[in-house]
């Protein structure tokens, strides 16, 4: 999917909601526990009842690496069943020499068909290329992550350049890729560090997690987030596909997520 | 396996060697294609023929992930074959926010039984601790790569510290992790670094990309990189696994191995 396709949906669907698909066996209703593939059942329901509500779904890779082969055909069932235009996007945080990288970008460009693959920006320049060789494809580099721990490493200062090393990553990266190929993850929740990132990649999507995507941090990140083609994937995942424990897990998904939109819809006003 | 556990091999080995099993379809030779699981059948072989002349195997994740879940068959019985006593690298380069490296581990460690992953840092504390919460597994946390690319973000000098990154990433997650759980992806090919390197982190194993194993640049890193546990892994793949494409693969796979034993046997006088 390119960069024009992803807003065309973005404006039908009055949306930038991703849906993360961190589908955890110890937390799914119990009764699909009693079928052939749990994980699939499961996010196949939550894609039933939220498909129309999201423009992406971001499954998150180590929920399925840690069930062994059979989650990673989960995954590919899951992958299959996500309508075409819908963004995927591989939480997969990789990052690897070159000819690593670029056996990385073939597990999940070609061997699966995301759309899209989170990357670690630790190895530079080498490390991140071989993901962007891929038309229509795209890498989405950590630049800003939202953990406690990203403030350990990511807001060192240059000496050189004055730049936090997040701000680095931003800068240096936009020379490898172009917008059509190149997202950030972002994880702001202060309005003046938004506008400061956004000022530094004015064309970039940024995919940012979902902390408190209702109410006013989503409101936040979105008047200094936005850009004229939104520039914005807000990620939510456990307060959507948890938003019951029950049998009625994918009707209280669609609740939450159609509360999300519906935010969305007002936020977008004028694109 | 634990540090004592290590070291005890590596003086009853005369070796710190690491084989990598970077295992390629095509690379390897065409005859085993016919086999019913051709990576596997190669790694058996390089293992049989080099699990006296080494103390650690590394495969290196995405050669396997890219081969789908197939990929991960043949990864769990190469390493079910590798014998108990030789150490084994996850080379994985994972890291992720809290709950989701601890997935990471659980499917590095549990659900297979790797020794060790290496671990990227750029998420800071909370993407590394999960991994250190297994008794006798380790972390190798890349802190300078020998990639081009390294030179992107892991130079930059600290306007607080006045440390690079790197020496930040070497400095501060000792607060997290003894040298008994973690060690350290050091690149360096310069006298000078690898001996600055060494007395930021005296008693850690490093983990040694195998650039130019044999001859000069061994003898460098290993003078300045020892310490009094030897305190080095060294990493060969390519010269060892493909030292011959043809049915010899093996016999000339142990010919290298055992070159380089014989000059660690050398180097390691005194221990």
């Amino acid at each position: 999917m390119n960069r024009d396709q992803l807003f065309e949906q973005i404006k039908k669907k009055r949306s930038y909601l991703c849906v993360g698909l961190d589908t955890d066996l110890t937390k799914i209703p119990t009764h699909l526990l009693e079928t052939a593939d749990p994980v699939f059942e499961f996010n196949k329901q939550i894609i039933d009842a939220t498909h129309d509500l999201c423009v992406a779904y971001k499954p998150n890779i180590a929920f399925y690496e840690a069930l062994g082969s059979k989650g990673w055909e989960s995954l590919q069932k899951t992958l299959d069943y996500i309508p075409k235009n819908i963004f995927t996007i591989a939480d997969a945080k990789r990052g690897d020499i070159g000819n690593t990288s670029a056996l990385y970008a073939k597990a999940f460009f070609e061997q699966m068909t995301f759309d899209s693959i989170t990357v670690a920006p630790y190895m530079g320049e080498d490390s991140v290329k071989p993901f962007l060789q891929f038309k229509s494809k795209w890498v989405i580099l950590l630049a800003h992550t939202s953990n406690p721990g990203s403030s350990d490493f990511q807001l060192l200062e240059s000496t050189v350049s004055g730049m936090k090393l997040y701000e680095e990553v931003l800068v240096k990266s936009q020379q490898w890729g172009s917008p059509d190929q190149l997202m950030f993850v972002v994880g702001a929740t202060q309005a003046e560090k938004m506008q400061s990132i956004r000022a530094l990649a004015p064309d970039h999507f940024f995919l940012v997690p979902g902390i408190g995507v209702q109410g006013g941090d989503l409101e936040m990140l979105s008047r200094y987030g936005m850009n004229k083609q939104c520039g914005l994937l807000v990620n939510s995942a456990r307060a959507i596909i948890y938003a019951s424990p029950g049998k009625d897990f994918a009707i209280a998904a669609r609740d939450e997520a159609s509360k999300v939109q519906q935010q969305m819809d007002k936020l977008l006003e004028g694109i």
